[in-house]
């Protein structure tokens, strides 16, 4: 797939979780893939997603910058949102928290094989480990 | 400057922290840069670096993937390392640890002008938050 639609075919997805359609990835994910190295099949990673907007409703993915290079994507991603319930191990404290996620991913047939993704654990930690004022 | 250019320019400059020529980046550092969006000096920047390395005489920043586009660069570092000084809050325990940074850069006129940097700062905690065997 060339860059531009690789591009294209990655904010198409990163629609799709914001649209809310986390049940129905299978045209951007593979059946199996890994996860920061771990198995994980669709089923997973759907319910691993689904979870994340269970405990934060208005989650949001805002890419702030996405780099596309032959089978391989990243994008650092901009959350400005507010948990509901336990999120990363904290408590929601009714507070709208920002954080970022910096991930790549390997795409194959234009479908994502593996993910490693990174957040800012430190900043959600600041955020979330006060009581709201 | 063309991607593959980009790219080997980028590779040259973890080679110069590799061999720890981390007192001389002005090849690859404007003057005046940004650092998850704080303003540095590349003489701060230097230092931040250099001060890691004293840190972790063993750090060596292993490139996993590398993606180049338009002025943008991100990477997957990989370090094992055995840090002998305190590091990121943690006191050294005298075990060699393993974890990742997600960095993307923005180049202006070939030098690193911002640079937007998470670490995996749980692998670091739960590797150093506990005594050697």
């Amino acid at each position: 797939m060339a860059s531009s639609k690789l591009e294209e075919h990655y904010r198409r997805y990163i629609g799709y979780l914001n649209e809310r359609k986390t049940h129905d990835l299978s045209d951007f994910v593979h059946d199996e893939l890994t996860y920061n190295d771990k198995p994980m099949s669709r089923a997973d990673y759907q319910k691993y997603i689904g979870d994340d907007i269970a405990r934060i409703p208005d989650l949001y993915f805002d890419i702030h910058h996405l780099l596309v290079s032959g089978d391989y994507v990243s994008s650092r991603i901009r959350f400005k949102c507010t948990p509901v319930k336990e999120f990363r191990g904290h408590s929601p404290n009714g507070q709208t928290i920002s954080f970022v996620e910096h991930v790549f991913y390997r795409f194959e047939d234009g479908k994502i094989r593996q993910v490693w993704s990174l957040l800012d654990d430190q900043a959600i930690a600041t955020q979330l480990g006060k009581p709201g004022l």
